[in-house]
């Protein structure tokens, strides 16, 4: 069975981060990514440390599997290569600032009209329409303004950033839906669609509960550490030898962590109900590690885990990487230099997929303009193989 | 033009978070989705505050546009329904732990080899394979276990959750996708595909920059507070009424803040390059802040997004929901009661489609089983309107 994007050719004119996290799952779902830099420099993200053998870990990790030819898009010569590429292409994606696309003679409205199958697909910091359209963006400033660093951090301490940076991925994964949704909608239609998403958009949509509890209450949420905001015990409890997560979201599961913890507590007034569990959560947090600081992490997540309560180590990006389940899963894919020994290693796809194979290896990121003869040799090759 | 699902029907067998945030998108997109939950308390975010007029103000901003049917799935005769249901639909989603809908009989390979056609979305703590497949999760448990707490909190700190839940909800966006390129592929094949996505897989899958170091270094990032890791300065400063972020990510933006600030800083050794501000991040922080606590963030938020550099204001959800450029992108959306009036709030779209209209309401959440009726009648309706 063919990969489900097998006969799809993306054009990549995407660079840092959301644009190619986009195309990387496109790529992992088979598709052709052809990604058009310009000449010279090319992504940014080719110069972003770590380093191996001279090549960038980050941009191998967002670029592997995808072909590199460079392009200088205000120079005739390569114009006509791009124009040959477009006719060519399903899909084109880019992230620049609103604009640019329209002063090269590429803005949707041009490249609708000269090849109407093209899917346009767009990500940006805040969109392409509003008054905020040209405004430059990083994944921080998506971060701050789109509300999600106003409910992380500790109650009563400063707002601070998510580790990943979803100021930039949410928004690629986005842009990842519109593609596919638009390719299915191709099928009927036969007509390209232009697809526009934005940075700050996206944080705002995956506020979920927060939403529901501003515009219910009056007040929006502020931030509770490790806490979960409206269910208890739902958070992170200190062992002999560290802190793991408890999280027993509702009342079965509470009273069964009460018996695994000889906690004669699951009858008591004060803990019986959720909303009695979250007004005495402090309280409930200090009878609780009573117990749990007699032992080790790892003894208390065997325990509960084994009475059906869902618990978790908290672990580091190092432990992660070794997480049997992760192993089991093929998550963590090695990317390969030239010679097909290992390069570098890379997260792998969640989208598991019946029918595909769910390969642990990967192709290298290209050097910058490094298929261009393969490239030119295809787009000769009238067959459209 | 029709919506890009306008002909598909989802059958949703999903709860609480994941799996309804999946369907809401794919309902976003123009599908009909047909909620089948549990006779009596259905969906158990029913029951989840805050409340307006008996309805869960969370249930409404996840299930808003869907239909509900509730069917007792071990009864004869509401399996019979689920069966005339399952023969007319392209996708079913669910999303309990692995092994019940092979109890069930409506395992993958029971549906697949009855309805060909058939896509089956799947979404779980840790996937349908693997040691862990069994286990037990919810968001926190997979934000711990997969590694972005770890990365996220004050250094020095304790380990905090991320406010949204994105344990569930990046999962959830990783199976929209696998839908989406399942029912892109059917249009060839003519055969449905399974998509397995784990919620731990998907964490992993967004750590990009930490599994880079991580693998290139030897050492798991640890956490940073609203600083960057590698960029500097790109973190949050004090102006004199609060907190707000500049985001400067390259050389020249760093010259630009300082002709701004009227720092004359930027040929200083110290702070000349992105490595040298990074050693000196912390002097550096002193000298802009001793700059912007003269004014309010407001101020330097104007001065400094006028001379394009990116920056941003830490904005509650109240905010948030405010914001001009997110009013002006159609992102809050009303959520209507039965009469057409105002009930809930919810976010928007973020897919921006062209020929799509981007509505600002929504139909309302169901009524456990409030479509039983119209549902059962457009089943016997062979036209398949």
């Amino acid at each position: 069975m063919p990969n489900p994007l097998a006969n799809v050719t993306v054009l990549d004119l995407t660079h840092v981060l959301a644009g190619p996290f986009a195309t990387m799952t496109l790529a992992d779902l088979g598709a052709r990514v052809i990604k058009v830099e310009r000449p010279r420099s090319g992504d940014d993200t080719r110069a972003f440390p770590p380093f191996k053998d001279g090549k960038s870990a980050y941009f191998s990790a967002l670029n592997h599997s995808k072909k590199s030819i460079a392009l200088d898009l205000k120079a005739e010569d390569d114009r006509a290569v791009f124009h040959r590429l477009l006719a060519r292409a399903d899909v084109i994606v880019e992230n620049f600032r609103p604009g640019v696309m329209e002063r090269l003679g590429y803005g949707w409205r041009d490249l609708h009209a000269a090849y109407p199958r093209l899917i346009y697909g767009a990500v940006s910091g805040f969109g392409h329409t509003g008054p905020d359209a040209r405004r430059p963006a990083y994944d921080m400033v998506a971060q701050a303004r789109g509300g999600v660093m106003s409910i992380t951090g500790e109650a009563g301490g400063d707002p601070v950033r998510v580790g990943a940076s979803i100021g930039d991925i949410v928004a690629g994964m986005y842009l990842t839906q519109g593609v596919l949704a638009a390719l299915f909608d191709r099928e009927t239609t036969g007509k390209g669609r232009k697809i526009d998403v934005a940075m700050l958009d996206s944080q705002l949509a995956i506020l979920e509960h927060a939403i529901a509890i501003t515009t219910a209450t009056g007040t929006p949420p502020g931030r509770t550490g490790a806490r979960h905001p409206s269910i208890t015990p739902f958070e992170t409890f200190h062992a002999s030898d560290g802190l793991f997560v408890i999280a027993a979201g509702n009342d079965q599961l509470f009273e069964r962590l009460c018996v695994c913890l000889a906690l004669p507590i699951a009858e008591d007034p004060r803990f019986a109900t959720n909303p009695a569990r979250c007004k005495n959560a402090r309280l409930l947090k200090r009878l609780i590690e009573a117990v749990t600081l007699d032992n080790t992490a790892a003894f208390w997540i065997a325990k509960l885990g084994a009475a059906g309560i869902p618990t978790a180590p908290i672990q580091d990006v190092a432990q992660v990487l070794k997480d049997p389940q992760i192993e089991a899963r093929r998550m963590v894919v090695d990317v390969l230099d030239r010679n097909g020994r290992h390069a570098f290693t890379a997260a792998g796809n969640p989208i598991k997929l019946s029918g595909m194979e769910d390969r642990t290896t990967r192709r290298p990121a290209p050097d910058l303009d490094g298929n261009r003869g393969e490239i030119l040799h295809w787009l000769e090759d009238d067959t459209g193989g």
